[in-house]
């Protein structure tokens, strides 16, 4: 008989998203008559139009799939060099840092990337992930196999939770102990919280000493609005050495319908056998997108190429801050209502602590059945993320307002 | 220190493609004045033009994405309603199949989804493989740790190799050994192949004896030109309970650049736990898609289900036809040199026997040197390849004609 993967039977059967679903369900099962006026701050998913610098170019790169002369089958698994150039000189090179075109892997998404990273790597790592956490990097872990069983109170056995609390500004420091790959993303989903410089080098030199590889995810980098906060983790110097970058599209482009990230893999970049011999990871990482991948839609990659144009650029700009002005007008809306607030200055999500004797679900109750709005519950992002909720500012400009009306009329104390 | 995932380095270097490329770059070097000349039936992408109703369909649905009222962000990971209802309809039910929408998995490729497949499956099971073949399906066990290491004569430890050679009409019969999983592909790639409904029904039954899952490849489909063919492994009685179906619109609609595919996983097909427990496999490659995919763009969807409109049906059609024709132009004149040819018929590959005293890489650099003209060398597809090459019918009917053209006039013995 064909075996399972047993690993699957670990996960928690209960999902965040889909709790969430279920219970809006049974609120407008109960009330049909707020279906119009729920509005949804849940799930970190964009709202506004594609870019026209994108829409243009993708339509265009369609028209020349249908001319033989223009028509272009397979691509390179890892890219088109047109896409692969405007990522390393625009992201990188005019910003100072040496990443060259060839380390930049174009994908169909940083949710598949970090999940598939862990195949270039092997079963006996210790991993260390921040806690509250995008929930993607502990399940695949899970489903690798990197870990024990689900324990009583969150999280699984054999991962290194890092608390992020108040008191470290959702920040956590390097571990006292050694751990050989670390998760690190910045702007923070789901606390909007972002490193300084210090606080990356300490990180870096944390795993240069160790021989940790962290995986940086900075799939908000655009939200950043202090230029003296770091955009990349290859700013920090040594960065090169020990750390692997992973960006996307979805939130600065509004591509989460559209598909497309990217991944630097640094030429220098390695790894060890069992027997101690390093091995690079980029010649890995480029026999598994060969092998496992076949690319990205051609006109995506034009899309996404288009991004970079002057026009672009600025259309790009005007998204980012059309959200960072909802997350403005939601964060002094809850500070306000008289909540603690976190986050929505260099990232799309505000971070609200609860208020005392509320669960994170009791507000997620509260406020779906007080305001007709969906929350996202902070303990659906690890135990550390109890106590909070997440309220993200994608969304129009007319229900942040709303939001935030309702927000401030609520009785939270 | 971070460990690597050791298996990759079982990976032999040698891969087909780069040491076809070598060759050719050898040649051209050589040979300047050669360039305009050569034509390249090698690699198996499509040339011709993507269908109209695709086009009009993608550009579409790119417009939709640019008004607020119609903008889509992140689609279901498993595929949207429309396009998973069009081939649970078109592909399967009007055929008398009972393949529920929710049955079908769209992805972003074959190649990705018969690497993916496995991560739901332990490691601990017996594989089948048939020799030759696809090269994705061993390469993606080997760093998955299902095998030993590199043979020495071609393939790897571990592995159930089952020949594939003029004596079985290159369609090997089920093993007398028991095996858990067994990969499928029909019409074959390389050697163009279909099997019989006797022939799968024997399949299926040693599956059903033995609790073996195939994983039925089916990628070529629509170059069946008999119909009493079988076109999906559904049609034999009792597969529901042992078999995975793969397909692409990479080669009926020339989506090699565009990418989309899909995977139908029946909901009762099931596994087993090392304690013998019955696990069903739908909600693991549910959990699998939801947690490490983010769904196909949206456009491209969108131009799938076009190819199922009336337009688009004709025009694929077309397209299927045009490739036979050459497919026909081929096989005839490696006839009329004196060779031995198989496939062609319900294939866009022809399968050609090496002449006497000549290695398949002997015929590749005989082809190149004497008639730039780029094969592919059967050995490269496993030990059993040897003595045979490939020739692609994926290409202009001027090219085809040529390449016939040529075979005839050179000498063959």
């Amino acid at each position: 008989m064909a075996r399972i993967n047993e690993n699957y039977l670990k996960l928690k059967a209960g999902y965040l998203f889909p709790e969430i679903s279920r219970r809006v369900r049974l609120f407008l099962e109960a009330n049909p008559q707020a279906a119009s006026n729920v509005i949804r701050c849940g799930i970190g998913d964009v709202t506004e139009p594609l870019p026209q610098a994108a829409i243009q170019a993708m339509k265009a790169a369609t028209d020349e799939l249908g001319e033989r002369s223009s028509f272009r089958g397979y691509g390179p698994e890892q890219g088109y060099d047109f896409l692969r150039l405007a990522i390393a000189q625009h992201e990188y090179r005019e910003r100072g840092l040496q990443i060259s075109d060839d380390e930049v892997f174009v994908s169909d998404g940083s949710k598949c990337d970090t999940a598939n990273i862990l195949d270039i790597f092997g079963s006996d790592n210790r991993i260390a992930i921040s806690d509250p956490v995008y929930p993607v990097y502990v399940d695949t872990n899970v489903m690798a196999g990197h870990t024990g069983q689900a324990l009583e109170g969150g999280g699984y056995e054999g991962l290194l939770y890092l608390p992020c609390t108040p008191e470290n500004g959702f920040i956590a420091a390097a571990p006292a102990e050694k751990v050989d790959i670390a998760y690190l993303c910045f702007p923070n989903n789901p606390t909007g919280a972002v490193a300084s410089k210090a606080q990356l080098k300490a990180w870096v030199d944390y795993a240069r000493a160790n021989g940790t590889i962290l995986f940086f995810d900075a799939a908000y980098v655009d939200y950043i609005s202090d230029p003296a906060l770091p955009r990349s983790i290859y700013e920090i110097e040594g960065a090169r050495e020990c750390a692997i970058e992973f960006r996307s599209f979805s939130k600065n482009g509004g591509f989460t319908g559209v598909r497309c990230a990217y991944t630097v893999v640094p030429a220098g970049l390695a790894g060890t056998t069992r027997g101690g011999e390093k091995v690079l990871l980029h010649p890995l990482w480029l026999r598994r997108s060969t092998t496992k991948f076949n690319g990205v839609s051609y006109p995506v990659q034009r899309a996404a190429q288009a991004l970079y144009s002057a026009q672009g650029k600025a259309q790009v700009r005007a998204l980012v801050d059309y959200y960072m002005g909802n997350a403005k007008i939601l964060r002094e809306a809850a500070r306000e209502a008289g909540l603690k607030v976190w986050g929505g200055e260099h990232a799309p999500y505000i971070w609200i602590g609860c208020p005392a004797g509320l669960s994170s679900w009791d507000v997620f109750d509260k406020m779906l059945g007080e305001a007709s709005v969906v929350i996202t519950p902070g303990a659906g992002f690890g135990s550390n993320g109890e106590g909070f909720f997440r309220v993200s500012a994608f969304n129009s400009r007319q229900n942040a307002e709303e939001v935030a009306k309702r927000l401030k009329s609520m009785k939270w104390s």
